[in-house]
């Protein structure tokens, strides 16, 4: 298949190159050229620019945020110069954005899945990423080999693309709540007299099970948060993605409101660019006067 | 080995049992005496008081709260009288209490252990509870055959009985923290189209594995919440725990806060004998006013 | 003076007809026409659209929002154009919009002051507003002689705009952390036995005397909540204003997101048109489960 | 009148002596000596112990906590000797206590008025005290010329004591919100660019006015918190008044739940005894990181 890829960010080159290895010709472009020189000695067909990916088969895009997706690809020209017949989001964006999105492919006759994933570049990597896929369900098949590719399990949730991102901003929300409650809970055993990587260690041998808990568990217990697997503020975009996706629906998100009050409280204290868990798990010790661990 | 056990509550008849079945003679006693008499079928030797149980080498105790082993077992006469050479306290109980606990049965030559359980009856009915047990090495030794017997698997939390509590307490509040995270998922997730059951199947299959998301996730996915498998006031019971050992600490615990006010609203609304997860998702639903699944 | 005034909602024609009867010449314009017509037979002078109005020497806004003001007075073309010396900015926006609004007025040579003000139409029908101004020293002299006529007493922040806004933001959070305040000791109260208007009787003869606590606290201690003083929506929109405020400076705000929780909820439970006090005070007792009063 | 005063700390010193000064003859008994040997150079007569105490007509007991009261006053032989008709227990205690109190003084045949007090030391050495008294009808009337003595205004709040009880715990949850809604402000303004001394100034001098905001707002706005007016440990031990009389009615107090972490955070940093607005302030601080005003 011709594939077009747009967002090589760690994430995105590492989903391309899957692409690649799985023998589609994929067209790559990205704001910055070192990516895409990068992926084209694996294979890769660097494009001129976007309009150029546009007009592949199938197009995936995997970017930043909702500003990105919006000025690069929700644009009325644009749209209308492209002759792909699938645009494939499989970034983590509002909810708002893929309803938006959804109505103005259509008005151009052009297909939108959302597909936003689960794992960090290392899954990716492996091609053991968790889809979760919602579109019109021939769409939806188009794209499965595509997803087969990259990854290990694709759910599908629906007719309707913005099912698959509140799906994908729930789960973050839970991931985020999950180690929200270590943190407090290592800072009440350890506070107590009980190592926290003791805690950990009874917690993922029974009843928590998982790579939550033992991944950003073990930096908290340990207070090694290098290397960064999940950026601070990036967690701060997802809990704001949540807290609005929630709030569009009016449902109040006490444990969402208490995330993002920690995570701002890490940014006033310097861990923007270190691990989410960092911003989560120093705050609790802050909170109880804990050693803190510095960078 | 002579074990006596004390309380036979749903938990503590299966454990009893499990001792039973292991060849230990177990003399048992409870407050009121159908218990008794059941496990006297499965071969255990019903004791006349507890003065009797108290002769046994090792003795056992399964009680309901603190206030239960202070009154029973906390007494400077039923100590003074006791010829046992080890209790072994499985309850799940403060902190604080163990440290009296500890100290009280020292003065009278007694050795103290703590051991509470992870595990529902079902475990403990397989043998297969996760023990957290905390004591001096030589009585954890002492003690090994009769963990064997009622568990899979037991961690050694250190010297100290208490630490076994706070692992105990800290692995509860974690427990209902992941049962409020989904709950708030579960009411986003409905709210904006998604089907609570579809979110729970995508967090099952990949970041959320083990007994609490499938087990407590699926009462709140789909509203049946029958049989109660951890009743909302012994929740609150653990959750007040929490706070408690924490205050004693300094701790703040904003998501224990949190939970405390989460289960008196289910309270209020009459879910006090439903299961923990009623009291949480249903709460969760009410805010968003989504429709409430009744008793 | 030659003043114009733009946004003639029920607080901007109250201010609009003191600036009529202090006897300025007052050129009015607002989006629908009949509040113009209104102001016309107090002697304002109708303006045929924004252009006209700034070409008053000083213009006056009061417009619903920072969306209102971005599109109709913050627009290069309008600016260019405009031939006034000075814009007094009155409405509740935020500190954001001020600074943009600063410096894009400053481009075209016009005198940016932000004013908003605390107080109810009643209070702005009889020139009692309390004004918080902030901008170049030399601006509020001139703009002195409006607020004299439209406010009871002016507060100035300092030479940055963007302060008033900081200090109405703050203020209007206080109001609603009160009202929640109270909105929960009334549920304390009346579930304990003691009726809520005894519990306000007290504290407004001794501790908490001023509007807020006799005014809102009133309307939770009757369930009275007609007319409505502050539409919850409203109530909503300053809420996010001050936490967008707050995490724009890293500061989290631990009851702001409480609030923001609790208005979701009354919008949920359909209170997004009565009062603030009714969505802040019927959540309170829908979460004791105390009988709600109904529209 | 015979009046027996139990009790000499700062408040109880200064009503005793409000009631010396009115021409009671006052029988005076405190734990610590040194307080009965100050009100004596004014005309109070000392006690031997309790007992002569209890044999004057009314008693007045201003004691430290639940604990002091239970175990001075609620003793069976204690009662039972007294011979005393009334008994006013100013004090702040729980409406539990109240209660158990009034059921046991029943069956002694002695009168029980609850009436705690709002108003610090300098009111109370003023007769300057807002009494919230409740209890019979006939008792409160018997009470009527000690109440005059001491405060300015006597609000009767119906006939079962605990009310009063509830009135007071509901008014110093209200006190230290109002506290913590200022902290939240004021570090919003100052990590904003406006100074909170600028922002309280419009605060009470607009819909703000009254003691609480002056008081406490001015400590946090200038960082002096010396001397201190109520004590942190004191402001811990009302919020879990207000907690725990909340849970026993099944009201969740998410308020009260934040006060209590925020002390508790306090506490951790070493603010156990200075004022409870630098608790509450310093921490709102911490948050956002700015700096921290030392002791």
């Amino acid at each position: 298949m011709h594939v077009g890829f747009i967002g090589l960010g760690a994430m995105g080159s590492a989903m391309a190159a899957q692409l690649v290895a799985a023998g589609h010709q994929v067209h790559v472009w990205n704001r910055s050229p070192e990516p895409v020189a990068e992926l084209a000695k694996q294979g890769a067909l660097p494009a001129d620019g976007i309009a150029e990916v546009l007009r592949c088969d199938v197009v995936v895009s995997m970017l930043a945020n909702d500003a990105a997706v919006e000025s690069l690809l929700l644009d009325e020209d644009v749209l209308a110069a492209a002759t792909t017949q699938l645009h494939v989001n499989m970034a983590t964006v509002s909810p708002a954005l893929a309803r938006r999105a959804a109505r103005l492919h259509d008005r151009h006759g052009i297909g939108y899945v959302a597909a936003p994933v689960l794992g960090r570049p290392e899954a990716a990597a492996a091609g053991n990423l968790t889809i979760l896929a919602a579109g019109p369900e021939a769409l939806l098949d188009r794209a499965t080999p595509l997803f087969e590719a990259m990854g290990r399990l694709t759910h599908r949730l629906g007719e309707q693309p913005q099912l698959a991102n509140v799906a994908k901003v729930s789960a973050n929300f839970m991931l985020f709540s999950a180690v929200e409650a270590f943190a407090e809970a290592a800072a009440l055993a350890e506070a107590s007299g009980l190592a926290p990587a003791d805690l950990l260690e009874v917690l993922t041998s029974s009843i928590f099970p998982g790579p939550v808990y033992s991944g950003y568990g073990s930096m908290i217990a340990t207070g090694r948060y290098e290397p960064a697997a999940f950026k601070l503020t990036l967690g701060l975009k997802d809990v704001n993605l949540a807290l609005e996706t929630a709030a569009e629906a009016n449902v109040p998100l006490p444990l969402g409101s208490l995330l993002r009050d920690t995570l701002l409280e890490g940014i006033a204290h310097g861990d923007a660019d270190r691990d989410v868990a960092a911003g989560i798990g120093e705050t609790a010790r802050r909170h109880a006067n804990l050693p803190i661990r510095q960078h």
